[in-house]
């Protein structure tokens, strides 16, 4: 069911072409029009036929769609916005996908005019791939897709929600400072840090460094995973969220030295009661049924 | 083919009740006799019929054994040693899968006789779950089983060699402080990190703490698997590599305040630059063949 006449993708990486592939296998768009600042991402979106047209500038893309989505790095939303915001169509729904959502807001909503709607929002998908060939059309398949509500009017949210859900996604609703403090610890913090164990196994002498690979599977692949996420996205995640992830590394930071004093002087209680209760959260996370998906 | 006329397997969590499971399913003993000081898990490997003879007490497992497996807490390897030392049989061989080798020596050596050959070994293969239920035929396959060779004779070696290598596992040789040096940041540092980070939202106020379970599967879940190990195995591996692992985290420490002064100043290029390194290592274990177990 065709959601809005006209939608347009600005972005053609992980997120943005998995999007487009479920507006075109759901038919959500009475028309899909793509684009990207890379003149290689489009052309291989052309070649996968990701949308119905992949326009070759921005203000064609966006010219009289009714949604445009930017799913870009978060530090490229204000330039992005700024170039698009003169080609909306009275009327239009702006929405972004981005992984922070203050600095979204600020520096997206000063560049709008007051006829365009703001619904920023962030599917909490992704994989450690990039690209417009990693994307997939069940990307969003039961997961959450957290809405800004606080920028727009109720019909147009609804009417967004509506689309989100065809998605596959489950819609949750919060405000900007909220999201970025519970994504500060539940995806920016885990990725800082192994983005760090992973850099810290790379300046080890290279006989070292070839042993923790082939031993990886005892726990360091794990960290791998996350830490071969896109480098451009993530920059732009922590120096756009900086705050909250401060905030909540510090906390890290006082738990980490309390864990590294109890090694230093064995102290064995304090070590086995913490790794007693952190069994807690694993078995939480399989009641609210986040364990597999 | 049976390697040894009879082998005591003491300790019969995950690892030690997967050995049994192979050392049964393969034939590879005359004679598999099982031990653990919990009375519990005695029943429950009866019901489970893991072994030839669960024995009452740790004297008659180990009597007359060719070959005797400490599958226990590296804490716990001292006191365990010094009291089935004077039951071993003359050119008994002993061996331990404990994840940490300097302390193991130190802890076992002393109270073994002249006539008793000492192996230590690791097996690196394990998965978040403890006890015998947990354990299965295949643990082993393909996974590397590291062998120190330094207190052994070349007989005794190949002999323990062929038995590892029929459980499915790969053999590796090194010695007990490369070993732990590997270890501490390949799997001890990992589940440090881990542990401390579950335990920092574990802190948090019930609201956050409730959306951090919820939004889990962004990154931080990845980490409550590892941070739901045994916690008895794992408090006793950071008493016992200490030294190791307070080096890493050291390591760790330094690369992270780094990357928290980029975040602090907004210096994108010194975080996109280590972002983009830290891919190799992932492409790296995949051509090491480790991605996939």
């Amino acid at each position: 069911m065709s959601h809005y006449s006209k939608i347009a993708v600005i972005g053609l990486g992980l997120v943005g072409s998995s999007l487009a592939r479920v507006i075109k296998a759901r038919g959500l768009a009475g028309h899909l029009v793509l684009y990207d600042n890379n003149p290689a991402t489009r052309t291989k979106a052309q070649e996968l036929k990701l949308g119905d047209v992949v326009a070759a500038d921005l203000a064609s893309a966006v010219a009289d769609a009714d949604l445009v989505v930017l799913a870009i790095p978060v530090g490229a939303m204000g330039a992005v916005a700024a170039e698009l915001a003169p080609h909306l169509k009275k009327g239009a729904v702006l929405t972004d996908t981005g992984s922070t959502k203050t600095s979204v807001v600020r520096d997206i909503a000063p560049h709008l005019p007051e006829s365009v709607v703001l619904i920023p929002s962030h599917p909490v998908a992704g994989t450690e791939y990039s690209g417009p060939e990693s994307g997939f059309v069940s990307l969003f398949h039961d997961r959450y897709w957290i809405m800004i509500p606080d920028y727009a009017d109720d019909a147009s949210l609804a009417r967004f929600r509506a689309f989100i859900e065809a998605t596959g996604a489950v819609v949750e609703v919060m405000d900007c400072a909220y999201h970025d403090k519970v994504l500060a610890l539940t995806s920016h913090l885990p990725h800082l840090i192994a983005y760090t164990i992973v850099g810290t196994a790379f300046d080890l002498e290279q006989d070292l460094q070839n042993d923790v690979i082939r031993f990886s599977a005892s726990g360091f692949r794990d960290f791998t995973r996350i830490a071969a996420s896109d480098p451009v996205m993530w920059r732009d995640v922590f120096v756009n969220n900086g705050e909250a992830v401060l905030e909540m590394l510090q906390r890290f930071n006082e738990d980490l030295s309390y864990l590294q004093r109890a090694i230093r002087y064995g102290e064995s209680d304090k070590l086995e009661t913490l790794f007693t209760r952190t069994r807690d959260i694993r078995a939480r996370i399989k009641d609210a049924g986040q364990l597999d998906d």
